[in-house]
């Protein structure tokens, strides 16, 4: 693997291969090696290349929180997310075509995702009504209501210009299940034919999400079903997980979600953040993730470190010289920053905490998917993930084999 | 001067050449030039050398709000400014002293000077008692009744660790005349004597303050005495200017406060930090400015443009495409941001914000202080002074020449 370097896209000599061989073609995916069920790929976009598996920081409002472009591709980001649901409301997607789409509007040449904003309206909205037509709700700014269709939904992401666009889908409410979780999911794909109806902007594609709630049938009728709708998309969701159930059911979900993805898409996990979970779904064969837990923890003063996170407002921070993690090599840590210097700042609320603190938790993660990459390429992914520290703490008790479904 | 990028201290060769020429011996100033009454100099110090004209920004709690280090040094930041009142209350001097000083606790290590706190006590706190021994005042954040004499506040900067340790002083309240103003001015000086009695550290210098209120006798009488108490400081400030007083008042008071000052040593308006004000000082002989506003403004939206600052909240600029100033090269113009997202940031309270339109101040003062020092050196300072278009607009209509008192 000594010549590693020259096909990986993190450096410059890859990156530049990359970027003038032929294969490099838009909108391809390699898988580079598996693992088990692990596996290391690689997505081509028009704005750049994605290793994978890929921790992306949440960007809602076209900002990752505390962060600059340039923070985040030194801390190794290649895609972002952002989401149609806050930008719709403010500044509006007419206003970011204007200035340029959401790529120039933000400055981040790499890729952007968008999700769709229906989980968004279900969470953060006064939900007035949903049908088959879509959701209509009181906007949390001014109180005007919006209507957000499949086709409304597409429209707006078209506008906004990410690399990936999601389907609008229904997250069902916690909790669902028998007919009503059935007709759900059953909205979600018809849904689905309705984005597909949407022109994107050549560059773009869209990525379908696999719903069912916590039924591991319903899941794998509707992976099914969303195959036979949309074969040909460029990657697959799976959504409606980690929102707050046990994590044994999570992964079991999850199994049942991908078990019949086709294996040359990207797969992505939407929300997840936590370091052992990011290794329970990629050993399960996931490829992307996002979560706002790891900028939001971070601007709270909880920090990841491999013995259990760090809460740096606590007072027992207040003289200690160490840095968060003195493994870490993110500006925080290897700029030098002590516990006890974060410890004030978090105390007086000043901005450079959130800063420094973000660095930190962004970095760790995507560290830790480079880390994966590199277990996954050289064939030692068991041997890594049963050495990885955060893994080996399972504050649930969860062993990692009980959570193995039939696949 | 076509090599003058050699014996530039900004310079990669000039930093070297600086840093091994016998003559960058800690605690020289050196003029370079001078045309009128404007100088460039160079201070040197323990930790790096200071060019003058020079703007330090304001780390009060150590941190320059929403910079990092880096972010500061790309800027052009050399001197940086905290304080001794906020730093004693929290995390206190014994803390700093503990995690290395301030230098390594805010991981700045460039040169650093902390204000005495006396101006920080009698505007911010709950004062109880001012009397010949020092200042009595509640604690705002416990109501602990805390102490501050001049010998105490050496000490607190002596453990803090900066580079210049600004005299105690008392700042007389606005509007103090007669015999009042007098017996102020009187304090100060014998605070002086009490502050040299203690040692510093070896690295470490004390700049006196000259005050005087609104009394150009009374001030040129305080600059005097100054110089008898301490003849051989590395430097002088001046103090209570700036302070709500009408301009051209407060240059007929700068004027008579520096008439006497030794042209060797450096001289520092306490305060200062308008573009046009700036101009106005050095064309008067002052070598070093600090102030709050440039970056507490740019967190309030309010960013210098040489046509008048702007406000980014302001509707007018939500679909602008243009950057805060196209002539600008600090991170968020050069970085290609436009007002219309800046305005989103600001909107939607985004940390980004503050972080870009800080940088885009913080940097607009340092590249004008960069121009003056090249303009003096140039000996074409009138040239650059009326050609200056922040100078040229005088809101006050008040025109260079009818400030000048007697020198």
């Amino acid at each position: 693997m000594g010549l590693a370097w020259l096909v990986d896209s993190a450096s410059p000599w890859g990156a530049w291969l990359w970027k003038v061989l032929p294969m490099s073609e838009p909108w391809s995916f390699q898988l580079l090696a598996t693992d088990g069920a692990a596996r290391n790929g690689r997505l081509h976009t028009h704005h750049g290349v994605i290793e994978t598996p890929c921790f992306m920081p949440v960007g809602t409002k076209a900002t990752v929180k505390a962060m600059t472009p340039r923070d985040l591709r030194e801390a190794g980001a290649t895609m972002i997310l952002a989401n149609t649901f806050h930008l719709t409301l403010r500044p509006g997607e007419q206003v970011i075509e204007e200035l340029g789409g959401l790529h120039e509007f933000m400055r981040w040449d790499g890729p952007i995702l968008t999700d769709s904003g229906g989980f968004q309206v279900f969470s953060l909205a006064d939900l007035r009504k949903i049908d088959e037509r879509g959701v209509r709700f009181r906007s949390p700014i001014d109180g005007a209501m919006i209507e957000l269709t499949p086709e409304r939904a597409m429209q707006i992401q078209r506008a906004l210009g990410p690399d990936v666009c999601m389907a609008f889908d229904e997250c069902p409410a916690a909790g669902m299940d028998g007919d009503a979780l059935r007709k759900s999911t059953e909205l979600t794909l018809r849904w689905l034919e309705r984005c597909l109806t949407v022109d994107l902007k050549p560059h773009q594609a869209i990525f379908p999400i696999v719903q069912g709630g916590m039924d591991a049938a319903l899941r794998g009728w509707s992976a099914r079903e969303t195959l036979r709708i949309a074969p040909d998309a460029r990657g697959y969701a799976v959504g409606g997980l980690s929102v707050g159930e046990d994590r044994e059911l999570t992964f079991r979900m999850l199994e049942a979600s991908i078990a019949e993805l086709p294996a040359d898409r990207p797969r992505y996990f939407m929300g997840l953040g936590v370091p052992r979970d990011l290794v329970e779904a990629v050993d399960r064969g996931i490829d992307l993730f996002d979560c706002v837990l790891p900028t939001r923890n971070a601007r709270n003063a909880r920090v990841f470190h491999p013995e259990g996170d760090l809460n740096l407002r606590n007072a027992k921070h207040a003289r200690d010289s160490r840095v968060i993690d003195e493994q870490c090599d993110c500006a925080a840590c290897a700029g030098g920053f002590s516990r006890g210097y974060l410890h004030h700042l978090f105390k007086q609320d000043e901005i450079l905490a959130c800063i420094l603190a973000t660095q930190h938790n962004v970095r760790t993660l995507i560290r830790q998917c480079e880390e994966m990459r590199k277990a996954i390429r050289e064939r030692r992914w068991e041997e890594w993930k049963m050495g990885n520290a955060e893994f080996k703490i399972h504050k649930t008790g969860m062993r990692n084999d009980s959570v193995r479904g039939p696949q």
